[in-house]
């Protein structure tokens, strides 16, 4: 079959008529013939439980290729993460783009290659799907939505309202790896081949872990705000305080000269394939097992715990020289456009 | 409380940090609080069946407030109306934003007041979302995509393998409405103030439908590329021929004499409140009883009937003046960013 416009997005490409026609039917469904089985507006599921999680994320990371991933397997993994950590396997996702008229085909196809991928390798189907293109200059590149369901695990209830002093918090390795990586590639500075994002969906790990030991209260993907405004959101919904240790948090040595020669704290730099749990102190340490058993858990570590608050609540950090200082919700202004 | 950075958006209610949290909570939430009870990544819902449907839409509208619209209001009936044509009764909505840095608080409250007032209209919840900035210059204004899940209806099976010749055709009511407005808005033409989109949810229309008649085949809302769209796209998929009657296709006289002027065939044009269905012939008086004492469906027609094919599937009509011609697939350019 012949397609017309052979290297760039028109905007006709985005008319509902022919050649949207033709940019679905040609580019982008046979991506995905899996789980998008007819072309109909909408997909029909049968679930394994009416218990749901559902969960939407739009993605506008810049750049769009970096180290580790691109904003295509960003898109399948952030949403895969949101359903993981609210205790549930995901299942279906949904696929929306929103093109730049002229942005290149090359492009468009590594991208739907690597949400394609991406999907396999964390069991989850792309089943209903929307293109829009908007003219050069109506946005950058390319941006893509993604929603996702999962089936809630039986027995599995997580809340803020499960969490009480004395729970352990735990964090499943290494933080800030994506952000660093985002913004050091930005700014293009020496030892961005050395930075990797740790870009990735844990659903695997955190079902096993949700599977294996129960009682686990709380999870959170520490994305956009980082370590610190996850911990912080934890305090100030509860009223109950943190402390963690600055020792205790797993950091990679590259990533951790990048923060300090960019002037960043790395607590509130984003992780897209990490996450917190809380859980009581008596499970934390079969938790760590079974983290530390998976390849995206290696590293995992207790940083603190949950404590009484005094005053108001805080997030405090033990530093590795002995001080105590308050974690801060970041302000929010350290990175646009880091997912 | 104070809010940071009173009249516009900044690049930093994106960070995930203070002023995400400030502009989630003080601005978003308040609007959603019945489906929105919890500000965790993921909703947990509890649906009635496990059998649903599941779509996604990104609207990227321009301009973002017409004559019987907005962007929000669109982002909730095209997203009900998918599902609503799938055969389900909608349930739970996702909302995911993308705005630009600088884009009016007054305007973004608008639109989330639109997107609330649709969606109770509507009888679904927005139970979870998403908010991005982009800076100035990375998008135009504002970007919304709205995921919908909705729930079978029992014992109705749409599909395209169920349509065969001699079933009726029938729009739900004048075709056009949705794309003359935008477009003559868009030009600022003179008879603007006569036009008014046609954006409605018609997913109690269809829900009453298909459970008052049995049998019915297949329905699909026409919007972009039109009526020609949806009904080519019928021809193509299932292999057969639509014969249609121009003096059957109800359009309002203002949108017949913008698309004239513009130089458009009314066919193609998007509609926002429409929908057509395939129906057994003997069933079509039935259905269009039903839709005629619906407000949504008053206007509805028997527009033709499905054929058999000789040579090849094609959509025809027979004009108002005893000819015959082949509606063709639009080609795409017409109208971009018209939803």
């Amino acid at each position: 079959m012949k397609t017309t416009g052979d290297a760039k997005i028109l905007l006709a490409h985005g008319g509902g008529g022919q050649l949207s026609d033709e940019l679905i039917r040609q580019r982008i469904w046979p991506k995905f013939k899996d789980g998008l089985t007819e072309l109909t507006d909408s997909a029909k599921l049968e679930l394994t439980s009416k218990s749901i999680c559902f969960t939407t994320d739009s993605y506008v990371v810049k750049p769009l290729f970096f180290s580790g991933g691109d904003i295509g397997k960003l898109a399948v993994c952030g949403t895969v993460n949101d359903l993981a950590v609210a205790g549930s396997r995901p299942v279906a996702l949904s696929l929306s783009l929103i093109i730049e008229e002229g942005f290149e085909f090359e492009l468009l196809e590594k991208i739907l290659s690597s949400i394609s991928k991406a999907a396999r390798q964390n069991n989850v189907a792309i089943v209903t799907g929307d293109t829009k293109i908007v003219e050069a200059g109506a946005a950058d590149g390319i941006f893509i939505n993604t929603c996702g369901i999962g089936v809630r695990l039986a027995g599995v209830d997580l809340g803020f309202d499960k969490i009480k002093a004395g729970d352990s918090v735990i964090v499943s390795g290494t933080i800030g790896d994506h952000g660093m990586t985002i913004l050091s590639q930005r700014e293009g500075i020496k030892f961005q081949s050395q930075l990797k994002s740790d870009c990735a969906g844990v659903a695997e790990l955190t079902c096993r872990l949700l599977e294996d030991v129960k009682g686990v209260k709380f999870m959170r993907d520490p994305t956009r705000g980082g370590l610190a405004s996850t911990l912080n959101e934890i305090s100030k919904t509860t009223g109950l305080s943190i402390e963690i240790n600055e020792t205790d948090i797993p950091v990679n040595k590259t990533v951790q000269a990048a923060a300090d020669m960019l002037g960043f704290d790395v607590l509130t730099i984003a992780n897209e394939g990490k996450f917190v749990a809380i859980v009581p102190a008596g499970s934390a340490d079969d938790c760590l097992g079974i983290c530390r058993e998976h390849p995206l858990g290696k590293k995992a570590s207790i940083i603190g715990e949950v404590t009484e608050t005094t005053d108001v609540p805080v997030v405090e950090i033990k530093t590795r020289i002995g001080g105590r200082r308050i974690v801060q919700m970041p302000y929010g202004r350290e990175l646009p456009r880091i997912c």
